[in-house]
């Protein structure tokens, strides 16, 4: 884990007490323990010491859904105005092109160690006219088109309407959308699938590891075959991207908006920058 | 961790597996995500890699108290004798020696990575012929004798028996057992001290965490207190010794049967040998 990491950790842990830290002795356990996995996981990655902090967090504040109540207002925000999102897209000279920009717009809401705009709905309308920094959306839609089978990973509660008008711009006839296991941070679960009638655009799959990231290696053997056997991958968020930074296949493309410093740096692009591109192989 | 432990940890992981792995698709996700800690844990420590491992299969096979049967079972198993114990012990030209013996012999039921004898009470008696490798007892009880108040680090079940045993012959009016804040392997925690009316000869409190070892950063802030205050601590078992080996405390004593070469090796002493020692300083 690299140190600018372990600063965005400490951060999380600050965070993570703050909220929960009603109760002073459990407060001071947790920070004790987070405190010591954050010195000591230099050799794990950033998305399992992540993992680690808001499973202990779980556990000493016996609260399984931490951002429960974020989550639930992030999705009812977007998805009220799901018409007008939709017709947006629909009336642009570029329905996909517009879709994909809103589902990358869409990972600015993130309640980890990054903060989340006051007036959400301004911030959307205004990153709308913003360039992408990378934009490789036209290998993408070239892949897709020519794909049998897609594999979607979701990122976000919010951010899933706009996967959501995105996967239904794309129409593809074959597309699943992967939720995480259980709640980690603010990230898709069954629950905000369900919220947001994912279910009537594609499939709908758990990854089985509650990671905010994918780790294919603690996935479920049928994320983990579904991955191998998908014609193409569309990672959503820093988070997917982290844990397949290094992967060798074909057709991966991520699709994000860059949170820090580090991770911009690798893409070759700014924070906050609007990035669609296709992984290394 | 040192390779040796990577070895070690792997047996753990496919002894949890046999042990609790009726349901198939459970223990693939346990066995991939336990391989994934293992793989990575290089700068954790033994004992913290170990709580995650055993924190894992609590979550994934939903058993709060893996090894509930066997505890039971040993601490039953020895309790049921007590007062035969407790005979050979007074009955002896030594009774502090005898005591102290059978406190570090009762260290050799473990049912982590290592092996449980058959048939625990006739190797009792075997080890109780076999002399210490290491023996600075003479200093124990001479700083114990001279101490107002003694910490004593409890490790497993069963073993907790004769930890009573000795306690009771120690007969300090002001000695502390400490039990684990949870369960983890077949640790002591107040479940076990209930079991043999710990409570009757000194005070119990529980460390606050669920390490199998003591490690003083992610502990209670009332144990971090009690350790630095002590005049004398006595840590057993070679779990507890593997979280304080490189503690600079005065008056820290180890009791232990070293478990494997590695630890055997950094005492100077050979596997399974019976072992009294001081801390360096």
């Amino acid at each position: 884990m690299n140190s600018e990491c372990l600063v965005c950790q400490a951060k999380t842990i600050n965070h993570i007490a703050n909220k929960f830290g009603s109760d002073k002795k459990a407060t001071a356990k947790f920070k004790e323990e987070a405190n010591y996995i954050v010195a000591n996981s230099q050799s794990l990655s950033t998305p399992y010491s992540g993992l680690l902090l808001h499973r202990l967090a779980k556990r000493i504040f016996k609260t399984e859904n931490l951002y429960a109540n974020e989550k639930l207002k992030a999705n009812k925000l977007l998805h009220l105005n799901y018409s007008y999102w939709k017709s947006l897209v629909s009336n642009s000279d570029n329905p996909m092109h517009v879709a994909a920009k809103l589902a990358v717009i869409g990972n600015i809401i993130d309640y980890g160690a990054h903060s989340v705009p006051d007036d959400i709905l301004s911030e959307i309308n205004h990153l709308l006219e913003k360039e992408f920094a990378l934009n490789e959306s036209e290998e993408m839609f070239e892949a897709i088109n020519n794909a049998k089978t897609v594999l979607y990973l979701g990122d976000n509660a919010g951010e899933i309407v706009f996967d959501k008008l995105f996967i239904e711009t794309l129409n593809h006839p074959n597309l699943t959308f992967v939720v995480r296991g259980e709640p980690i941070i603010n990230d898709v679960t069954y629950e905000d699938s369900h919220f947001v009638q994912m279910e009537d655009v594609c499939k709908v799959i758990s990854n089985g590891h509650d990671a905010p990231s994918t780790l294919l290696e603690n996935c479920s053997s049928e994320l983990q075959k579904l991955y191998r056997d998908a014609d193409v991958v569309i990672s959503k968020g820093q988070g997917n991207l982290e844990g397949l930074l290094d992967e060798k296949r074909n057709k991966l493309f991520f699709m994000l908006m860059a949170k820090c410093d580090l991770i911009a740096g690798k893409l070759g692009v700014k924070k906050k920058d609007l990035v669609i591109k296709q992984n290394k192989k």
